[in-house]
């Protein structure tokens, strides 16, 4: 029998081998790897060990750090760690993927901006942002999501200053402050019901799909918790200067801008009692931290090596001063994220600094409104107010004339309020700001405006992403502008053919933080003395408590860039007298401003009532609860006309203020006022928005309303100034 | 013996087994997709079978056809195409890649570069394009590609002209024209060591890296050349309407806005052969090709199913008027390309038609200096002069206060000339072109300017990409500037803080076809009889072969948008003496204009003598052949008046025209100006700039240039005009 079963058992035994080998053969030699892919755990040979340091394989951290410096712990240089690591497998399609960022202030709101911009292009999964935030920065971001109505993106907002008492007591020299710090406390601070989460500094640009990131969760063994990149500079050495004493790491440390946090695994293993235990310990010999959170993390990690699961260098690519990233990004095949982790950010000096200065600034100028776009197959609540907006747009009929402007008044712009550092103004009852809109082309009246209005202004400026950061550029290179931190700027995205002036006006209308606003336009300049003169006026005339009042200030207009201001009413009626100023629209529409009665301003010592009048829009100072502006109104026309009959509406009386003035400047006409005046269709939209105003306007103030039938149902001539 | 055989064997067939199970539950069952990965060829069963149709597993044609249809080709809906297909090995790092594109007209340059744009956005090898191009679009990429310098781009172009022979005996009816068809004769076009090639349509968006696609030519098995995507639509099924008769195709057949080439195989199976006689034979029935090089590709196909490899769906997205597409889409993880292969383009109506215009937008706003990033790793041959540019930016110092100048002066600027569609004058010995730059804020000048100027014009236009497609809609919105095709706008793209104002010059005056060209500002509009009173003028003058000789237009200037501008010199005389007209910056710099001697003028009847005085900046017709304008002049002052001094120093007689003229329209003051008034250094950097204009001049005309050093040493007023 043995010839039967012998054969038998060799035949067996060869297919056995064959199955090897073909094995072999189909998955590389590399196993291991391929296990790696599928989901290997704990103790799996492979490239994610679940073990420390000694059993890394040295194509998780820095490239040839092992041929440069005789690393002991390093590898063979020939296996790259993007021919291993960069295909895990991604999450399921339509899994939520959570995310937290702690961000503090006017600037690192901006950066958080640009932050998920690049997160938001590669995504391909619904997200939550948890935001640790101060008031400011909250306000902000609040706002930002609310406008920008992404599908698929939650934002839950975690307070900061509560946090605060957690983690002040530790002596801090970086820069991110406490702010860097509260890092620390997310595991008590996020919903005890949260397990996993991806942590990030606000410097970071992606440079690929999120879901990649995440998926290296599932290399965790059972007790790792904490996912971090190796830290790309001799910092943790203790080598870089004399006297250097740096916080204990094991060997160059991790870094913390991108942390990958179980944060179940945390909560049950004592983390808060963890980490201030070793803070305290450290702190007993050195005096302070000097990169926040990241120096408690690495001593952590120190003391408990099995917490930490090292990722690819290429996850985090830090861009420190003394950057050793060079090694990961010029053998990998794919960079992941971007850090900017200097001080002196885009400005670090790197001889690859313009490669990665050229994709953030992809982010950077990105248009935001472009981020809008759904999941394919993933079902999610809309964004607030998204489904309504859907609605009426689909009732739009793009065979309308007037299309581009239903649908121009229905576009919800991206708003981010007080782009730039902003003081709110001390609380002061008879105090006024100015309120005006502008775009870019607008750009060169605000250090005049600076000069002529020392008190607090709120202005919104209508800009592309990419405008938005010229701006900043031209406020930073200017010091009269850079001074003022009395002057909120809101950017409002632009989105749509037409100006939507009425909706700037109400942005920076609602922001005003003073209890009076003057609502002026961009291309005016108003008298030195304006500012105080109002606020006094405004205390000697009791308004708010006796009188409800519009207080006019005159208009007046300059047909030369360059012209002498006049400093006192009576130079500035020597000008009017020698014909080197007019009042507004003297020669296309003096009817716009007629009822403020010139001849009687010259004359006048104390304010003085008027009337109103089809077609008055004077520029006035009004509560800050005045009504809105008419949103409806778009491009050119109407737009200040509907708000002063809407005053008078409400019966506000309109008070001539006789030492009052403004003075507009020159500048060529508007594409929207050249449109109007060479379209009749344009025109034909324009009353038909008359109308609807008019039929809401009787809707609201009844009978009374009909006194403004003629005004409306006049049509305007093309002559018409703006 | 049997009991000892016995075990062994059935211990080895345990083994066995455990193995089989082992491999199941590693490999998810599905060994094929592995294999694939791996590289899997010919006849191995997985995911790219090696024959065709009814073995091509439905997961890579339209997803749940099967289910909707019934289609008797299609399996199980529960396998995902992504699940199996989005991770291919990649090519080597730095593996060159090869695209072609035909290319055809102005339109169609324009798209191409939208395309390149995605395309480097996510590219991480080296490529090469092979561009079939006519005479227009050659013109417009050739200068493209070479100012814009994009690392590890190679580009070849190929005369679609000399291709035209061999496909115009072709009926066609389809919108893209003869050249569709030539992607037919691309395996004799391209050099003959060329062996793979992936050919693109112009309406193609990359949503992915390029090297993905590159990858699927691993799986072609010995005998296929062409991988092709199905059709997403029902057209070749010959059911979209009564009496469709299409071309004979398999099922819903190929489309073939995206094909994979193995030039090798098809010119060794007869290519060239084989598809004429195909087409030949079809058109003996069939009146002419309705969808171009596609029926003929499918029809060929239907004969030699053998040479097709069917490629995933996300891999040409199709979003025609008749899309299935969604069934692709709406199941896959991730989109890889999206093609406009409707007539209508980003109009076509599809209810997620937003999401991919939000994706094609992404790229033809996108900035394209962005793209200049070289690829890490891979050495490459650096753009023809990139180096020296380099160089000369490495060797500037930082601290230097005119840092930003001379860092603007070196900065080169992508180019597209010709943006829109134009027609080059028919050649005529006296022709003018008027020439002029602009950016974005003087768009509104450009009705009145065709108004006044009925010639050829030759206008630079310094914009973001975002900004030229506000343009391209601003020019297609206005009957007037549309029905001009003899108006050519060159779009120079932005780049750095100060406005290249005479880069900008020259790139309009290279660009100029007429033998003379009228330099003007685009803040001026001409006489409404200067064009012809110019023609007519050169003519009698007998420039060119007499006389040397820069005819001077007088300028003059209004403070009013608005004025009835003078159809005669008469007019213009009573406008001047009532004060409404100026001669041109009366006010602030008089001495800009003087020379042309404004009194003399007015009596003038002839054209008469004047002599360069320091500061003249006259307007000028000059042959087209003049000197340049000295590039090194950026931002505000000396531009032009450097230009009349090289004229003067080139002896060119200043002759002033008697009935010529031309007036300023006022406008505000541009940044750069309010610039250089407020600033002493941005002041001092221009007066270096001077000093080092007079040394060149010195060098090239020697004792000569003498005569301009008193005129160049006086610093310049900051109250000066522009």
């Amino acid at each position: 029998m043995l010839p039967r079963g012998r054969p038998r058992a060799l035949g067996a035994a060869a297919l056995l081998l064959l199955l090897l080998l073909l094995g072999f053969l189909l998955f590389g030699g590399d196993l291991g790897c391929e296990r790696r892919e599928l989901g290997g755990r704990a103790g799996a040979p492979g490239c994610f060990p679940g073990q420390l340091m000694p059993r890394v394989p040295p194509d998780w951290r820095l490239r040839g750090a092992a041929a440069l410096d005789g690393d002991p712990l390093a590898g063979p240089r020939d296996r790259n760690p993007s021919d291993c690591g960069p295909q895990p497998p991604l999450p399921p399609k339509c899994e939520l993927l959570h995310v937290a960022i702690v961000c503090a202030g006017h600037n690192s709101s901006r950066d958080v901006i640009t932050l998920v911009k690049s997160m938001l292009f590669y995504r391909k999964n619904p997200l939550h942002l948890h935001l640790v935030t101060d008031a400011v920065a909250r306000n902000i971001l609040e706002m930002l999501f609310h406008t920008w109505m992404v599908p698929a993106v939650r934002v839950s907002f975690y307070n900061a200053d509560e946090l605060k008492p957690q983690v002040s007591w530790i002596p801090n020299k970086h820069y991110s402050g406490l702010y860097g710090l509260m890092k620390l406390v997310l595991p008590s601070t996020l919903p005890a019901e949260l397990a996993r989460v991806i942590v990030l500094d606000t410097d970071i640009t992606f440079a690929s799909d999120i879901a990649e990131l995440w998926a290296l969760f599932a290399h965790f063994s059972d007790m790792q918790a904490i996912g971090l990149v190796e830290n790309q500079s001799d910092w943790y050495l203790g080598n870089l200067w004399k006297n250097h004493r740096p916080w204990p790491a094991l060997g160059r440390g991790f870094n913390t801008g991108v942390i990958l946090l179980r944060l179940d695994r945390l909560r049950h293993a004592g983390w808060e009692q963890m980490w201030r235990l070793t803070a305290r310990q450290e702190l007993l010999t050195l005096p302070a931290t000097s990169l926040a959170d990241q120096d408690i993390f690495n001593a952590v990690i120190k003391e408990h090596p099995g917490l930490v699961q090292p990722l690819p260098c290429v996850w985090n690519v830090q861009l420190s001063d003394h950057t050793l990233a060079e090694r990961c990004y010029s053998e990998a095949s794919d960079l992941k994220v971007i850090h900017w982790n200097s001080p002196k950010k885009l400005r670090v000096k790197n001889k690859h600094v313009e490669f990665f200065r050229n994709f953030y600034l992809t982010f950077l100028a990105y248009d935001g409104n472009l981020l809008r776009r759904g999941l394919f197959g993933c079902p999610s609540q809309p964004p607030s107010g998204a489904e309504q907006l859907q609605q009426a747009l689909a009732q739009l009929d793009e065979e309308d004339p007037c299309f581009e402007f239903r649908q121009q008044q229905l576009t919800v712009h991206r708003v981010h309020i007080t782009f730039l550092p902003h003081e709110p103004p001390p609380s002061r009852p008879h105090d006024v700001t100015l309120v005006a809109q502008l775009s870019m082309d607008r750009l060169q009246m605000l250090e005049a405006l600076c000069r002529h209005w020392p008190g607090p202004m709120s202005l919104a400026l209508y800009l592309t992403d990419a405008e938005a950061q010229q701006f900043l550029r031209f406020v930073e290179a200017s010091p009269v502008l850079a001074a003022r931190q009395d002057v909120a700027y809101h950017v409002v995205y632009r989105e749509g053919p037409l100006y939507p002036v009425n909706q700037l006006r109400n942005v920076a209308l609602a922001q005003a933080l003073t209890p009076y606003v003057f609502l002026s336009d961009i291309d005016f300049l108003p008298a030195y003395s304006l500012y105080d003169y109002l606020r006094a006026s405004i205390e000697q005339l009791g308004l708010g408590s006796r009188r409800k009042a519009a207080l006019v200030v005159p208009a007046f207009e300059t047909l030369h860039y360059r012209f002498s201001f006049p400093r006192s009413k009576v130079e500035l009626l020597a000008l009017l007298d020698a014909g080197a100023l007019y009042t507004f629209r003297y020669h296309e529409w003096p009817r716009g401003h007629a009822p403020t009665d010139y001849a009687r301003w010259r004359e006048a010592q104390a304010p003085y009532s008027v009337q109103w009048v089809a077609d008055y829009e004077p520029y006035v100072v009004v509560p800050r609860d005045c009504p809105r502006y008419d949103p409806r109104f778009v491009g050119f026309g109407w737009n200040k006309v509907a708000h002063i009959m809407e005053l008078d509406a409400q019966e506000f009386e309109f008070l001539v203020l006789p030492e009052a003035f403004t003075i507009h400047l020159p500048h060529a006409p508007s594409l929207d006022i050249s449109h109007f005046r060479s379209s009749p269709t344009y025109r034909g939209c324009l009353q038909a928005l008359k109308d609807e105003f008019h039929q809401d306007l009787s809707r609201h103030y009844g009978a009374a309303a009909l006194k403004y039938l003629p005004a409306l149902q006049q049509p305007w001539s093309p002559a018409r100034g703006s």
